[in-house]
Formats: structure tokens, C-alpha cells, sequence
């Protein structure tokens, strides 16, 4: 299915350049290969070194805290993949100059600039607190289990006023645990993998309408906590599921501590993570 | 499947006579050939010409609004598949005489002569004004698109009257876009294979109890904007899917004319396409 | 409460000219008086004689199954207040005329004369199938219990389309027994005085955007079967109560003939009235 | 999938002991096997003769309605699959002993032991006089269609209690029909294969929080009846179906006797199987 | 409002035989001078002395776990108000005798004497364990907080049994706390004046149709745990309020032991009753 | 209600020292009367001056973007009531500073010091882009209608963080229009009394446990776009009514300019509020 849909059949690319932030990330790393088919111009961004460029990639290197830089950074362009910013725990004043800030600024130009569409990296930290033993519609209530969740919460609101107020469109991605493979026992059940991950990317895109969307990340996993059922109108279907890495993490027997909130509530380790201090 | 159900085992066929309306319009001769296996007698009915008979069908032409001919017609049938009337947009009055009066006449002889059950072709179009980025269950609320479509909201409360009333039960299929293939982009996520359509039927008759029931008639394609989980008892699975036909739909980049009515209701242009006057 | 709010402060009224169709009837004649604080000219029209016309009041008699009539009717007309048409069960061809035939041509004149707003004389015979065991919101699906109120979901679909595709605003009041005083005990529970059924009209004509709103009409009556929680932006608060009258209607020991429709359904003896026969 | 999952990489097995009850039962005798994998030893317990046991196997009979016994069949127990008790119709005074008497001892003597898991095999008759044209979600009330129905429903309630008081986790499989092959068209509905069985008890032994859980045990059948969505944390995915077996239960016209309680409620011939009285 | 409608206008009562079980307790008592105006004749039963008999009374001492006893009790009865067995939390083996057993024993007689509709004090204790900082509807999961409130989950199961069964109507009334006065700050929630008592059970027996309901006992008290929204067919509408009594348990600060059970459930004190162990 | 309540019978006042934030605003003033009852000390903050100090009050000028004198003004208090921080649309650096980074430095600090609730001025402005033909209850989607409102969206998130991770009490007052009087018709519906947000803080600060609630601060007015339903269990009352203001703002016929945001959307005129770009 990628192959096909990946490569429109005419050799006009849709977009005519696309914003790809935190481009040198482990997560934008993965998508630069797609985007190539997507878009005549990709310009990618980060403030860490963007490695080498393809042909058709252009590089801004720019602090989204920085109003001014942000500014020059979505001129021009068609639709943004925003997946820069912090994507784990860490001390507020840091947080809230990449993700709140540099959020803010980010959407403050992409309407100065008639962007038309947003793709948003929220994360399935926002609704972490919620207990291994539920399972969440994206309707399901915020339950931020450390203060990077928090973030990304504002994030959703931020983008929802930004969609009601001048018609820009967002899609919240809930992304779990996009890597190789699970690392642990909570991945099999939050794990997205990378081909799905460059698929929902390309759903949350391609959609000719998607309003204020939220939708999770997660590969077609065995166990579930999370259910798109009403995010259907994006048309992602996971190819890959965590079932070939059940058995590097066999379960054992029920867990006799059983308060342990790591261990109860969907966010895992995270929900211990914050708040923290800054490094001295 | 198909095969395995629609010949049962035995060389005796559930229905003795079954009446299907609208038997010369495009779906109306998709469905023949099927029931020959589950009757001994076919009653076919248009106001069209009907074509050449197979040997276990009888013809009748009767106009729906017609109220002793509809009496005439229903004698002596067990059930019904009314894709008869109006398909499309047309004036109230057309509307009036082959979908509400007609329908009632339908109804109303049904009862007369003690027929069990109808399968009647309802409409996405009875919910086409919910926006494209929805998911609609079974029991969405009413969002007509044209006049057609509030015909189809009048047929789905006439037959819930007839049911909670007389015990006579219905299968209200809300008919996506049922061609040989997708003709446009919205037909991607609307599309219904023949095939589909025709597992749909037998599913709406041989399930053993059906009270009133409604269920999107779509077939597996990968956005969906409807969802018919409520549904499940009547065990429609789907095994088409409009994803090979995705190629010849590419999708570009966001709409810049985010208000168009007919890229924001899943009712697509059916929602412009009313009220409409009558041909002089 | 009544008195301060329909007499607005200013001697200049609200609206030029209101159109209230049914005017004949028993409760077009509760609401005459009350309109004259509303509107400069009140247009009353009926197919039965009108009887006596105030000074602000102009008088047209139209038949609303004749559709130039009827355009002729809502010319000039800020908001029309919808109570004509058959109000009990009838023959289907009789409602046919003038509830479904009626209403098309009433919605069809109001959307090309620019009306903005009809309050539409819907019925709890549009839900009367629900058994009294519950309690219905505004939501609750259709279940009308006679041909009457399917012709009245006809209208609730119909006055959605028109909101949908033109903004024509519509409150559908589903209005139970207003009379005098319950005339029975079932109408201990559906009651409707004729104070707060003025005050329903008010609240529907004056509140600044209603879209398009449904609403039950009931005195603050102790039985409840219905819930306007989800129609509160109306403001509609009845003063009134059949708690007075509840001495008139002692209840005896349960039924022994426990599957009595009448009893069962919250549409009492009308869930039997039909299909009607029509009059030869 | 099964293969890979039931034998842990490591050869240490997760459970030191597990507890069987009902394991001279046909359900029972279907699991023995694969418990063996699971636990170190497995205690098997019924009424009725054991047969031969396997090596890691330890017999213990006791009557459920001794307390002591109970108390004593609990000792140095890690978790229990409770399969035992009556699990048909059956007069009111021998569902209390096994099915009321019975199960708090089970739940008394489990907490006494520090037991942190019980496998609970509730009952689809728990919710069996929901009609057959309802889709029921693990969250549906309760609608026992028999006394052994009313008897799993407080099954369900005491679970939750020792749940809420104490953590002690229980998962209540409402297990349909599992036999080698559906024995009536009802049963095409209601069928759990015997391998999509043991993959349940399975989930619901090795996912590590559970809480208090309710889910569905039915295999991947064509109609359904229930939907498991709200428990997609316990990674129960069946993979068998019934649809091999449905040319041998072929459907026929709609029924004529449409009021018969057997084919209107998902409980079948259970709704009108109790009360039982006593054999004399 | 009592007076109007506890004595009906005509001089007929509407109950031939009421049966009044547990007549000897406290709310027995208080219930025993209004059930005069509503009976001919008020069979009053207990297992405790039931003091001086009114003239319309007529005692009958019995254990409902003596079948033959409760089979004897239930003849010549139109309706039963069910306030026998065991309230509190107690041995399990003392509530299975009377408030399993017993209630088994209560409804196959009735059942088997033609009885048309049983009140049944369920208690608040059936839902007890949700938080104080939730408000439930009637049809709130069941969350018993003590093996007592088990054995009421047991009884509306089994009522509701009887009703879907053989048409045995029952209103199941969680009653709070029902006393002269509140007697702790937790009571001011759960408080049920007598008077909204009485008035409790003659909506009760009193509405025409009642099915199988669910309703809070409690007056119209300032903080509310529970919401009766959905039984407002039943007409309950509680005339007392404990405002008066607030001054009596001044709030303080919020509490330090956050954890405290009997402060986060609703069950207060019960949540840690049980189980109780039998008293040697 | 509020003299009783006010005043515990005691003379022991149930706080030891309460710190109210925003103590020199418009609400902050109607407030300090009432804390006097309630603490021993009510330590007053402000970055504005804060007037004469009563008796029982301590001043600390604090900015709540200054981490370090944010702690030290929590030190010591039993429970906050924070107003402080920007309510009106404002340019985002300004915001950000009070109303995000002063939050994060308000809940980090209350953490800290042991501080066991927090009582915290939301908005409806967090849900301002719902339509006025919606109630919304507490748990409807945020729909915040300016960079206001989505600062009030993050303080949601970040309580309901603190509370999940650390038991930290919040109460969320998504409070109206409170003012002497409405002053204009949008403000009939959002209205809130002095007396009524009094008691609502009242109600905040003295129910036993509160979790973390969100309520909306509105009185008993006649129109109403919130319900408060769920969260009852605070004992919300609300006294006064915007009525007797309506006659100022008679309402007209329906508005000529259907699309009109300020009229379509709850939030009024602050749904075009923002942006707003920074004063020069």
C-alpha cells in the first residue's frame, strides 16, 4: 500500500515545499526519505546539524523560541510537520521555551504565513495518567502524566483555537514509542513502528479535509489502550503490530506491588519522570 | 463466502416468493441473479422495462404511487427488497409521489398481506450533511442533504412506525456510492462493490431477527466515515475495498477554498444539488 | 415573569410583521393575544374562519398544500410561527396534503421570501413509541407512534435540511396535551398549560440564535418523561404544574393487563389510532 | 501466535502453582494442557473424578460449599482459574451451595491467602435477555436470562468488591458456547472455539494489570452480539470463526412466530429455562 | 403534597392487600401509618415483634428463608414493599439466609401468586464504592462497598430476572440514610427525610408503569452524590433537604490523610465493614 | 444559606492561613470579606496595592512569574484561591509570564510547601468556541476562544497533573461574567452574582474532597449554556439570577448576520479578540 500511495501516479508532487521540524531527530530522520515523493521543496529544520542534503531538501537551522527566525521559517510554505521541540521530560523553563513558546510561534507565523495545514507531534503523554486498564477514544479526557505532557496539551488547545479561530488545520499525532522495536514490555502495547509512523504521517496530509483532528499513534499491536475508531476519516491502517517482539519480554506473574504507578498507568516511567529540577 | 452461503444445503430455498422494486435500475440487476438461490419465485418489479425473465421470475410493472396496484403487488410475498422510487436529487413533487406516497402504499400493503420483512434502500444521504471529518455510528442523528435524502429520513421513521406498531421488520440500508468502481475521490470512501452490496442483502434477510435496523452499506475501504460496530448482528463483513482505486484519485495538497460545502459534508455535492425545480 | 419579558421596554416592537399559521385553532387563538406585543402586523392564516381581527392583525385564508398561495403567505414576513396542518391522527392522504405536501411549500416560500426563523409546531407523537419507562432528552431517536407524528419527523428532517443548507433557523417544539387542564391521567404527564406554552413560543421566537433546536413542550409537571436539559440555551422555565390536577386522576394498584400498548407507550391511545381509514 | 506465546522463552515458568477449579469439566479438561507450560504445579480441583494427572499436576477434591475445604484448596495458591460450580440452569438451592456459598468461599479464602488473581468464568446468560438485534458492549447492564445467570451477575459483583477492597484481580470471562463445533444457529453467534478459550484465559492470566475486567468470550464469528473494544487491554484477538459451520445451520424466511422469547433475546432456550424446580 | 395524594378522592383504596416486610424496623414503622389510606388491608411481617396491630392490619410472623413460610406469606397479595432481611453489614452466612436465600424465597412466591409489583430497598451500599467526587446516575456501574451491598447487586439482578421473565415489576430503591436527622457530615449527603421516605414509596407503588427502575433514596440535599434524572418517571420529587442540619458538622480543612477510604468512597464507613466475620 | 455556612458554629476557623492571589482585583476584593470567617490569617497578593489590610490579613507583593518569591509566599498556607494572573485577552508574552510560567511557579511551590488545594480561577473562555445552541457540561471538549482562554486550558492540564501525581487538590471555576450587574445581553446568560461566586468558592474550599473538579461559575439564570450536573457533588448552588436584569436588554428578531461569530459562539466578542499583538 505505502509504494503506491507514496508515489502519486502523476510526477507532480502535491505540495509544492513542506516544513519538517526537529528534522534531525530520530523520528524526522525517518520520514525525510517520504517526503521527497510529497513535495517539490522539503525544507528541514532543527537546531542540531541536519547531516547532508538531498536535492530537493533546503535547511534553516532555527530556535522555535526565537519569534523572528520562526517567522522566516514558514515563509513560503504549503504545511508543516511539526516534530521539533522537546519529546521527554525536562525542566520547565526548558519546556516551555520549545514547546510552548516555540509552539506559539510557530502558529503565530504558519496563519501569518496562510499555512494551510499543521501534522503536530503530540504524544500519548498527554493522556498518560489514564490506567493500563482502559482503553482511550481520542475523545478521552487530558490526563498528562509529567509536565512534557502538559506541553503537549497546550499544544492541542493552542492548535484547536488556531483551527476555530482562522480555519488552520491541525492534526494531533498521540505517537507511543516510534523506534526499531519495543524496548521493553510497555512498548509492545504503545510501539509505532517506523513504516507506520511515515504512514500516518502521510494519512494526517494527504486527507482532503481533517479540521481539528487527534488521533494515536500506535502500530496494530496486540493489547490495546487506545482506539481511532473516531479518527476513521484519516484513513490510517497500521501494517505492522509488536507481536514478533512478544517474546523477548515473556510476562511473568501478576506483580505483587501492586501500587506501583509505574506499572498502573499508561504513561509508564514517565509518570514518575517529572517534575524536574534544571541541570546545574 | 458467498458461494458457501448463498446456496444453502439444502435444494430447498428459504423464500417462496420474494418482491424486489426498482428491479431494472443498475442495482436492481446486480441483485437478480442472487435470488434465484434464496426463492422459488422472484417478483420483479420497475416502472422500466424489466428485460428478458429467468425462469423462476414474474414480472410486474406497477407505479409505486399507484395505491391499488401496490396492493396487487405484495400479495403473496413473504419480503421485500424496495430499491424502488427516486435515487437521486429531483423535485419535491416527484419526491413526493414515488418516495413518500409510494413508500407508504409499500408499507401499507405489506402489512395488509403479512409480509415479515423489507430490506429498503435507504441513503447516506439521510446523514450527508455531517461534516467529512466525522465518523458516524447507527445512531447518528438525522442530516439530510437534499430533499431526496429527507424522503429517506421520512422511509426510515415510516418503517420504525410499521415495526413498533405491527412487528414488521426492516433492514434500512444506507447505500454509499454502489458502481462498478469509484467515479472521484469521494467515491473512495463511499464506494460499495456489487459484491458488497449483494453480501449486504442477504445479510439483511436471512439474519433471523432484525427488528429495525439501519447500517451503512460501504464496503472495507481505508477511510471510513461510518461505522457499523452497532450493527455487527446483522454480520455484514465487507470483502471489497476501494484501495486498488485509490491511484487514480491522488489527493493534493489542502483545499484553498476551506469553505466549500461540498469538500466539508460527506454528502460531497449532493448538498448543492437541492432544492431543485421541476423540469419545465 | 411573563409580563415583564412580553412587554419589551421600548414601545418599538421586535418584529414588522410575524406570520402564525393555524390561527383558528385552539392554541393559534391562545397565542393572538400575545403577539401583539411581539410583532407590528401579525398575519393569521387557516383554512377555518378567523374570526374577529385585532388591529394589528391581517388576515389570509390559504390552503398549505396550494404552493402559490402559500408563496403568497410568507411575502413580507419576518418569522412564522407554524402551528397549521393536522394535528391528530388522520387518513395518510389528508396528512399527506398538508402536513408533508404543507410543509414543503411552507419551508420552500419562507427560504426564497429570506425568513429567518420558524417555530414549527412539532409533537411528542414523534417519539410516543418510547415506553414510559424512560426519560427522553432531546436526542432521543425517532419513534413516532401514528402516521401523524411520522409526518411530524418528516418536518424535523425536513426544517434540519433547510437550517443545514440555507441557515433558516427552526425550533421544533414537541408539544404534549395543552389544554385547559389534563383531561386524563396519562395527560397528568404531558401536560402543557396554555401560560407556558405562550411562554415556549416567546423563548423559541426571541432567543438570538437557536440553529436548529428541539424542545419539549411540558408544564413542570411532577411524572416526567422528558428532559429540555439539552435545549436549556431556549431559557424556557414553565411555571406551571398538573400537580392540581392530580386528585382528579387517583391511580389505582397496577395494571393487570400489563401489555396494553395505551399503557405501555408514552403516546397512550395514540399508538393505536392508526393507520387511518380515510372517511367515505 | 499461541505457539510462540505459550511456551516462554526462559524455562522457568511464570507461576509457581496455579489453581483449576471445575477441572473434571469439558472446559477444564481443555486447558490442563496448556497450563502446563504456565506453572510449575497445577492444582487441579472438581467434584468429579480427575483422571490421570501429569506430572506437574496435584488433585485435590473439595466441594466448593466447605468453607475449610476451600480454605485448604487455597493455600500456597499464586492464581486461580475458577472454572467450577454449576454452569446451567438449575434449581435455585444447588446454584446457591456451588454458585453463591460457593464462590465466597473461593474469594474468602483467596484474599485470606494473598492470592492476587482469579480467572472468573462468568456467563453470556449474565446479559442473556438483551435481544438479539443489540450489540453489547462490556459495559452493558446486566440482564441474567436464567437463575445461573442471576447467580454469575453476583459472581461479577463479589469479584469487584474484593477488588475495590482489597486488589485482588479478577477478569470475568462471559464465555458463549465452547464446544468442538456450534451445535444450533444461535451457537454460530455465541461460539468460542476451544483454541480462542485457552488464548483467553491466557490473555487474561499474563496481562500484567487487569483490575477488574469483564470481557466477552466469543471467537471471531461473522454475527456478533458483543464488542470487545472496552477490553482490548487484555490482547484478546480470537482466530478461529464459525462461519465453516454455517452451511450446516442453514437460515430460513423470517420466523412467523416473531413474540417467541427464544429467538428474540441473546439467552436462547436459557429464557425460558428457569426457574428450575428441584428433582424429587 | 402527601396529604392531596395520599388520600384519594374516593373512599376506595386502591390496594386490596399490601404486604409490608421488615414492619417491625425503623423505616417499617414510619411507613406503617401512611399504607392505612392505601390498602384495605396491610399485612404486616417480621421476624421481630411487631407491636399493637391497627385495625386494618394483619400480622404475620415469619423467616423469609422458611420457603413454605414465604410461599404462605405472598398469598391473596397485590403488592409487596419489601424492607425485610438484613441492612447492615453482617456474617456472610446471615445475609445469604436472608438476603439471598430470602430474597429468592420472596420472589418465586410472589411470582407464583399472581403478584403484580414489588418495592425493594436496595441501598446505596450497591454503588458505594465510587468516589465521593463522582455523581451517578441510575444506571452507574455497580460498585457494592461491603458483602451487604453484594447481596443488594444479587437483588436488583434478580428482580430485574423476574421482571424480564414473567412482567414482575420492581422499583429498586437505594435508599441512603433515612433517619430522624443526620448523624455525621457524610449523612448530610445521603440523608432521606421519612417524609421523602413515604413520599419515595408511593411514587413506588403508585406510578402506573414502572418496569424494572432504579432510584436514589435521598432528599433534595445541597451536595448530591446521585442523580435521578432518569427515573423521573417515577415523580419523585423530595420535599426536605439537610441544609438545616449542616451547621451541626462544620467542614474544616481539607483532610491530611488523603487516603482515608471511608473520606474517598461513598460508602464511608462500610467500605472497610467488611467482610465480617461471624459473631462466636 | 451563606450567614449559616459562613460562619461555623464554632469559633475555631477551619483554615489556618489561606492565600488568595489576585487579592487587589475586581473578584479578588468581593472576596476578602468573606476569607476573614474562614482563616485565621488570609495572607493578600497582588502585583497591584493591595488597600488596607483587615485585621486577619497579611500583604505580599508577589509577581508570579518570580519563582523564588512565589515559593516563599506559599509557605505556611493550608490552601490557595488563586485569581491572580491576566483575565483578559492579552498578548502571549504576557501571558505566558503570568499565566503559564506564574502557574507552573503557583503549583510547583504549593507541591512544596504541602499545600492540600488549590482553588483556581479557570474560564469559560476555555470552552468559548462551543455554539450558544449548546450546553456544555464539565466534561465537554475544550474549545478555548483566545490566547486567554488556552492559557486557562494549560492551567486544567497542569492541576490535573499535580493532582494525579501528587494529590494536590484542584477546583477549576470556570467562572462567567461576574459583575454588579450583566452588562449586555451576552452577560443575561454568563452572569454570575457576587453572592453566588462567594459560595461557589465556599463550596470549592469545603467540600470534604474534591479531586480535581472543574464547575462553571454562572448563577441560576434563566438561559443556560453549562450544567454543572456532574459536579454536584460540591453543592453549588447558585442564589441570584440575571432575570430582573433582562428587561435592559430586550432582545430583537433574529440577527440579519447569521455568521457572525461574537453572536454564534459562547464566547462573545473575545472569540475575535485575539491574537493581540504586543502594546509598543
Amino acid at each position: 500500500m505505502s509504494d503506491m500511495n507514496s508515489k502519486p501516479a502523476s510526477s507532480v508532487r502535491p505540495f509544492r515545499r513542506l516544513l519538517l521540524t526537529g528534522a534531525a531527530g530520530n523520528l524526522g530522520r525517518q520520514l525525510r526519505g517520504a517526503l521527497a515523493a510529497w513535495a517539490d521543496v522539503v525544507r528541514v529544520s532543527d537546531i542540531a546539524p541536519l547531516g547532508e542534503l538531498a536535492p530537493h531538501e533546503e535547511a534553516v537551522v532555527a530556535d522555535l523560541a526565537d519569534r523572528a527566525a520562526v517567522h522566516a521559517l514558514l515563509e513560503g510554505v504549503d504545511a508543516v510537520i511539526h516534530l521539533g521541540g522537546i519529546s521527554v521530560e525536562a525542566p520547565f523553563d526548558a519546556l516551555l521555551e520549545s514547546n510552548i513558546r516555540g509552539l506559539y510561534n510557530l502558529y503565530s507565523a504558519a496563519q501569518h504565513h496562510g499555512v494551510r495545514r499543521v501534522i503536530y507531534a503530540s504524544s500519548n503523554h498527554a493522556v498518560g495518567f489514564h490506567p493500563v486498564t482502559s482503553v482511550l477514544d481520542v475523545e478521552a479526557p487530558l490526563r498528562p502524566d509529567c509536565l512534557y505532557g502538559v506541553t503537549k496539551c497546550f499544544g492541542e488547545a493552542l492548535s484547536r483555537y488556531y483551527f476555530d479561530r482562522f480555519g488552520l488545520e491541525t492534526v494531533c499525532l498521540r505517537i507511543g514509542s516510534s523506534f526499531e522495536a519495543p524496548r521493553n514490555a510497555r512498548m509492545l502495547v504503545t510501539y509505532l513502528s517506523y513504516r507506520d509512523f511515515i504512514e500516518l504521517v502521510r494519512c494526517a496530509l494527504f486527507t482532503n479535509r481533517v479540521g481539528h483532528a487527534i488521533v494515536y499513534g500506535v502500530s496494530d499491536n496486540r493489547i490495546k489502550w487506545v482506539d481511532n475508531t473516531k479518527a476513521a476519516f484519516l484513513g490510517f491502517r497500521p501494517q505492522d503490530s509488536s507481536l514478533e517482539f512478544e517474546p523477548q519480554f515473556p510476562p511473568g506473574a501478576p506483580d505483587p506491588d501492586f501500587d506501583d504507578p509505574t506499572q498502573r498507568y499508561q504513561g509508564g516511567p514517565f509518570v514518575l519522570a517529572g517534575p524536574m529540577e534544571p541541570r546545574s
